[in-house]
């Protein structure tokens, strides 16, 4: 079950609610997220008192963005086993709550396979969910540390690619502090070379159908104070004839074990725009969104949402806007073709980025070497 | 001063008001167009009893589509001189109320010297007004002429290039009945192939950030029985990955003399995905469309549309839905990069589909002889 709290914008800059946090009154154990559809008109906290509440939250997206969809899949075990729910059929339910992002199955089955290992080892059930949230509170705080690092490592790789520095960034849907745990993938590049007085400017695309540019990365920008400017999807081809775009950074859903790149939909086409007009093409993600059991492109599993989400336009209202919801453009009975994400190829790619380091280029022996370095970082 | 009829849609498929039509009432001549603004919620007549009126209804789109907005502007210019105004000012405030399409200044010029020829020649002010009236029906009836052809030509192009039939065609914008004295541009032709049993699938790009390919092109597929899908504008870069495009069929609002085509914003990032994936790319516009006195792509004048077009998310309301009218979804204060049109050079045209014949390649000498052939034919 799902109850909510409006705390309504007091100002033009309203104070953050966390975007995802763990508490424990009276009643018990919950997981209060950050309600992302109602932004930016709204900041809202929906509260999570089980399973099936988190499920219907990833689904209709009132929390997304691969890396934290992992930290939220992690707290929904938590969840589950403090409240005394079984936790092989939460992570069954979990697991699949979204298809493409791998991070949401990586930290099902990291706090999943914590709170076996405890049983197994004859813990109490409530030291068995103790270790489950253990785990989920070290992937939240392994995330921060990761986009630390991908910042960094990311701002860097920018000043060799483009050593004048005054950085022109075009970034699609939203990779910031709302898909995170800490300042998010490829934003939080943008916002490193902001503060480090080297963005010029950051092209926001808006992010059809379901406008997380337009919503949440402006959002952000604004926030922050970034120098921005929102833009239709198909405006950014403009852009790059007329040379204002030096690099497009992107962050990811999954990348396959030969360095494929699924991410919102739309990411493919600025892939193809950046190669005709010899821009480089950057992906920001941590390691847990590589996959080395999906062999390639055509082995994601692409997810395709409803028709509604293409025929209506997303209106943000009094209550809750779900994902798709909105007012009608199209006549009755259009049907639509609309894939959540799109597949780019590891030849259109020029950098990923990790908290690892930087893979240029990419390969499937440099995917494997950069999920080697994680599983050492973890280990160590 | 514009008043409104309105005639709401009875039932799924409303029959359709005629797109623009010239009317003599008891209290003088009137414009009166079809408000393309409220499709496809309402079927809603414009009635323009002058010029600033018409004005106002082609800056806010409730007269849009190139060879439409030719027409329109010449019955403005016989708007005029049969209630008196000054043709001259007429003309100045209609040749610069949309900058990009040439059209608007072809069909203005036409009826203005017509009507200049006419006074010059002795005529009186209702002579010459008629003569201004005769040259805007005979533009009318020579466009919906060029559509038939056009829809021939492309039909067979077609058939030359895909011989196998069963066309998957991918469409941007609206470029239909709605834009023309006749069945349209692209979608004439995409038309024509339905009827010819050859059109295996329309996708239709929605459009952003007006929505003209799913609020108009979806009605007009729908009336006319045709298979489509609608997509946002990003997710055409995945139909393509897919081997799911055989050609792009667009139209145009200006072709420059070297074969640069400007047309809605986002033709272009197709044109660069439809050469990355072989795909033929063909451009479906009347002789009225090309003009020499434009260089290249660069000297075309791409119109800025206000921000909020894209900061806002367009609702068709009760009352009429001004372009861009809308609701909110970015932070305000948001800047936005609104150009209503892109340029696509001739190099990534396959061809140029004309009443007078299919020009490809694109080269600066075949638009030469094009707009003679069209020359001779309208002296002939």
């Amino acid at each position: 079950m799902a109850d909510q709290q409006v705390h309504d914008a007091p100002g033009p800059v309203p104070p953050q609610l966390p975007v995802l946090r763990w508490a424990q009154p009276p009643e018990g154990p919950v997981l209060v997220l950050l309600d992302q559809r109602r932004l930016p008109a709204h900041e809202t906290e929906l509260v999570c008192t089980d399973v099936p509440a988190l499920v219907h939250a990833i689904q209709t997206l009132a929390v997304r963005g691969a890396p934290l969809l992992g930290i939220a899949g992690a707290y929904g075990i938590a969840l589950a086993a403090a409240r005394g729910y079984d936790v092989v059929e939460a992570a069954g339910l979990l697991e699949v709550a979204r298809p493409t992002a791998v991070n949401l199955r990586y930290g099902v089955r990291l706090a999943a396979d914590a709170h076996g290992r405890a049983e197994a080892a004859g813990a109490t059930p409530e030291q068995a969910a103790g270790a489950a949230l253990e785990a989920a509170r070290a992937l939240h705080r392994a995330d921060a540390e990761a986009s630390r690092r991908m910042a960094a490592h990311g701002l860097a790789f920018l000043g060799e690619l483009l050593p004048g520095g005054g950085h022109r960034i075009l970034t699609h849907c939203n990779t910031g502090a709302l898909v995170s745990g800490g300042e998010g993938t490829a934003f939080a590049v943008a916002l490193a070379a902001h503060r480090a007085g080297e963005l010029r400017h950051l092209w926001v695309d808006e992010t059809r159908p379901l406008l997380q540019g337009a919503r949440l990365t402006a959002w952000e920008a604004a926030r922050n104070g970034m120098p921005y400017s929102l833009l239709s999807d198909n405006a950014a081809g403009s852009l790059f004839a007329a040379g204002e775009v030096d690099a497009v950074m992107i962050g990811a859903d999954r990348i396959a074990a030969d360095g494929s790149v699924a991410n919102k939909v739309g990411s493919y086409p600025l892939a193809v725009l950046a190669r005709y007009h010899h821009v480089p093409f950057v992906v920001v993600a941590p390691t847990t969104t590589l996959d080395l059991t999906t062999p390639d492109g055509s082995a994601i599993e692409v997810e395709q949402r409803p028709a509604r989400e293409v025929t209506e336009v997303p209106v943000p209202r009094g209550a809750v806007a779900e994902a798709g919801s909105g007012v009608s453009v199209a006549p009755l009975g259009t049907r639509a073709y609309n894939p959540a994400f799109d597949v780019t190829p590891p030849e259109l790619v020029t950098a990923v980025v990790t908290e690892e380091g930087v893979l240029s280029p990419v390969t499937g022996d440099g995917i494997a070497r950069l999920c080697a370095a994680a599983r050492r970082g973890s280990e160590g």
